[in-house]
């Protein structure tokens, strides 16, 4: 039995709006439905130039999104600094949300907009769109693999890209009361759920900010990097910056095994992705070339990673319409453990790279 | 006019020396001309089993090896810790000398064999293979193209290896006597090169260890970690370790562009070398991918990158042969920049993760 398409309201006409919209297209499953703006004619424009079918439901308001009794579920790609108020809101009329990254300002926030959803029975996946990429479930079996991999030891991960001037002038992302996290809650946040993704989402005990946080006039990051340690030795690092030209890196080491990506937030393909891996790799007699050599794997995407996010949220929330079923709790899980290390890593820069603890 | 043939010998039996042999009989400007070593019945192995030819001089010694008037050079891969004293004397007896990694237990024992090189005139060069094969230049040249790369931003480097345990047991490197600096010395040699090689060796402002060093029960680093920085906030970061599969990672960020490879110690094939670069990376115009996309590059090694070390070696040797030219003092002090960042990383491992300036 075909699924009720999922009907999606959106919070706003931000950039990544139009990707989103896109994602709802096309997955099977959703279908968009109604778009607020604070400007009537910013949402008349968004819904025209983004696939929304004559009939949606343009307003002018977000509260207006929220009343609308036929939207199932929001999407909040909202400035972080409005997601408590508007994931609150949206919980309490009963709307199933999708939310942008940084999911709140900090921790504490977090839980409160996971309460209301909690409290209000509304699934709650943040818009972390690689975490649903075939490549990323066929990459977790490599790693998941005591003979091909062992045990985890390492993990460095980078996300940087080069802002231009505009952005560096205007985007949400360097305003202290927007996105106060700067670079470190945008690029950062894939850098630490990349590394908590690796570590099974097990918390690290400890995390250090190294030094050299770049920050523009305003306050905010524009440049940093944390090592993260675990109890058992395992030890990451990441770095991310709105200085370099734009690199997406993930290299996990284990006992037996390599894992290594160069794009693993936003595939350099839509249609596939690749990865490399390495299994007991040692050296010819005498060490002029590798045996074995790595290997290349490529994941066909089908559907895009974004519209599969916005396929198997819908699915979990078709299945609390059907039978109340309670939601699926590992997504705020995740959530919040990479809210909790992004909070852990800016105390430490605040306090010029203390260890912070997380236990 | 054809050079004459720089003619080596070599202290100790060391399984890496296996390779420089190797090396020293590809390349066309320098022979096999004696072994030595403390068991003559070993030595006398040794070159039957490495090329050497039947004229070959075999010796029950190292001393007998520098006493010899027909040798040019000696290539010395004897423990770290009896580099000072065979440096030193190899140079008092005006034999040019090719130096195992790490070139010293610290900067101060380095200090003593520089200076009995150049008050002997003789060449000193370190055994960093891969700085000498042809893909090193071309990597070169994309970092220093400020179209192409920008300015530098970041270096990540890993080289980490999974030691066996007969290695964890019995290899130098495991012991304090020895190779007292451990993977630090090994595997993060490399590191540390590679990070000073995209500074145009630059030295870093400061250093600081990452938490969670490993040690064996005798008290050698068997993995580590550490973060470099620049006055003008450029930083760098490495982890090396004896616990992890083979894995030679090298990422340099630029303002403009990204440089990647996984395999710069040791390339995957003897015959060609890769690498990867990006510039100006950009997204399609729904972040589905990356415009344009990085592009690989292949370089033809022709004669393997250990024995183009030997022949530019054996160059210099015999330009000061020729003509009493002073020797090319950049191979040493690059040597001693690296040993320099090593002890600085050492220093903080043994402070708990203290800042070590370096100015």
């Amino acid at each position: 039995m075909a699924e009720t398409p999922i009907r999606f309201g959106i919070l706003g006409c931000a950039e990544i709006a139009r990707k989103v919209s896109r994602a709802i297209s096309l997955a099977p499953n959703a279908a968009l439905y109604a778009v607020g703006s604070r400007s009537l004619e910013k949402a008349t424009k968004f819904a025209a130039s983004n696939g929304f079918p004559e009939s949606a439901k343009i307003y002018g308001s977000y509260d207006a999104v929220l009343d609308d009794p036929n939207v199932d579920a929001v999407y909040i790609p909202l400035p972080t600094s409005l997601h408590l108020k508007w994931a609150t809101l949206a919980a309490e009329k009963k709307k199933h949300i999708l939310l942008e990254k940084p999911v709140a300002l900090n921790v504490g926030e977090f839980d409160k907009i996971i309460e209301a959803c909690e409290s209000n029975g509304v699934q709650l996946m943040d818009s972390t769109m690689w975490m649903h990429n075939p490549r990323t479930a066929e990459m977790k079996k490599f790693i998941s693999d005591p003979e091909k991999f062992g045990e985890l030891r390492s993990v460095n991960a980078i996300f940087t890209f080069a802002a231009d001037s505009d952005f560096l002038e205007n985007d949400i992302r360097v305003k202290p009361d927007l996105d106060a996290l700067g670079a470190l809650g945008d690029a950062g946040w894939y850098c630490v759920r990349s590394i908590l993704w690796a570590n099974d989402f097990q918390l690290p005990k400890f995390v250090k900010a190294l030094p050299g946080t770049l920050f523009n006039k305003a306050g905010v990051i524009m440049s940093c990097g944390a090592s993260l340690h675990w109890e058992d030795g395992k030890v990451a690092t990441f770095h991310c910056s709105f200085f370099s030209n734009l690199t997406m890196n993930v290299t996990v080491t284990g006992t037996k095994g390599t894992l290594h990506l160069n794009d693993y937030v936003i595939p350099f393909e839509e249609k596939q992705g690749s990865f490399m891996t390495a299994t007991e790799s040692g050296f010819t007699e005498f060490v002029t070339g590798w045996v074995p050599l790595p290997s290349q794997h490529t994941v066909m995407t089908g559907l895009p990673q974004e519209a599969r996010m916005v396929s198997e949220f819908s699915r979990l929330v078709n299945s609390i319409k059907k039978d109340g079923s309670v939601g699926e709790k590992k997504w705020p899980s995740y959530s919040r453990k990479t809210q909790f290390v992004l909070d852990a890593v800016k105390t430490s820069i605040d306090k010029d790279g203390e260890s912070v603890s997380l236990s």
